[in-house]
């Protein structure tokens, strides 16, 4: 099966490259900026293309794109042949609708980085397909990526990637927060790995409710306002107070 | 050295089974609470009290308690003999200042959850004294724990312990929050255990900064939008608003 990429950002990157390695035939990476095409595609051994007018005829187009951006590229494809495949967590499967005959969804549960490897196998993948036979066509695929494989429809699937926002980028923004605070101590970031990993780990033995450990949760107000005090950004300031408040009411009850 | 504990929480239950398990002699253990008391000076084979008057004399008294109770636990002793440490992230040495000749701070950087083992092997742990005498000891107790000790004054500890907060403290509160929105879907929170691990994963190689990933960083306004008006609790749709918006201003600049 011939597969063209339409992206070449962080999920283009990774799905690309394990799909490569399982021996699937990517002919051709499409990306608006001719370096993150070459990039890729030098990567993957294949060719590229900056223009919509040049894709190649292939028997599966995975669109690997800003979501914001996956309506005005299907509205610009001049044919209709193929499957065609988004990865987005927050677009419905309609976004194909009346374009295409086949076609459907690939969802890594997942956060990619272009410069960080990860794990494909263990990566939780949900597929939808607009007909038996597409969605037969992602399962297998989705199978010899991973041993964790799902239908989930497009509303589950923007609940999950809800979720994921929460668990992922904003718990990784709280690193950022937290290495903003160290660094003012001239503490390494480093330092905070045991407890960043020992927090991500917990949960797997715990629930996240039973997990919570820390000042909120015990209703420790002389703490809390202690270090409400010295936190100096703004931000930071109004994030720690109802954070903080949220887990008190949380516990109280 | 005979060891007496204050407290039979959290972090006294790690402690002192790390304590014991490196060979130091743990004397009493000592709670508010009989069950508590009992159950932590059993695991650790010693004895225990459940009132201040019937602490044993011995080499070194360590607070594990909650930080608005140690000043009142402290003006209750009616001695001065032995070491007074506590473990508390934002207490200062100063809490048993005038009080006692040698004293001092012991504080690992971990969540700690009676029913979830840890390895104190690679704790970062952070020690204070208030003279060059019970610093030392106080980093041969830390050094016989883990691998990574430090010295830190009172004004570092804290700086640590707010970064700590949100870290680990926000982070699991964040778990807990998707928990509640994956349920919502009968999907197993689960599922989100390799992304969880990923997330906290990705920061030993790349720096939380250039780690970030999602809508707001990519200020996908449809997608927040969209994500936004799916969340039913307030204060989740509060919490969702705010934190993509100090993660989109701060990818803007």
């Amino acid at each position: 099966m011939k597969i063209v990429f339409i992206g070449a950002g962080n999920v283009a990157t990774h799905l690309a490259w394990a799909l490569k390695y399982q021996g699937h035939d990517i002919v051709q990476i499409y990306s608006r900026t001719k370096p993150s095409a070459q990039k890729l595609a030098l990567k993957i051994n294949t060719e590229f293309c900056t223009s919509l007018e040049l894709l190649k005829e292939a028997d599966m187009y995975i669109y690997a794109i800003a979501d914001n951006a996956l309506k005005s590229v299907i509205s610009r494809l001049e044919f209709s042949s193929g499957m065609h495949i988004h990865t987005a967590g927050s677009v419905s499967i309609d976004v194909f609708e009346n374009k295409f005959h086949n076609y459907g969804v690939l969802y890594p549960l997942q956060t990619f980085s272009k410069e960080k490897d990860v794990d494909f196998s263990v990566i939780p993948i949900f597929v939808e397909g607009n007909n038996e036979a597409t969605t037969d066509v992602l399962f297998s695929i989705a199978n010899s990526l991973s041993v964790k494989t799902f239908k989930a429809t497009s509303d589950e699937r923007i609940r999950l990637h809800i979720a994921a926002v929460f668990a992922c980028n904003f718990t990784n923004y709280f690193y950022t927060i937290a290495s903003e605070l160290v660094q003012k101590s001239n503490i390494p970031f480093e330092i905070l790995e045991p407890l960043i990993a020992e927090t991500a780990s917990k949960i797997k033995t715990l629930t996240p409710f039973d997990a919570q450990t820390g000042p909120a949760r015990r209703n420790d107000v002389v703490t809390m306002n202690k270090q409400y005090d010295m936190i100096e950004d703004e931000n930071q300031k109004l994030i720690y107070k109802f954070i903080s408040s949220c887990i008190t009411d949380k516990y109280k009850k």
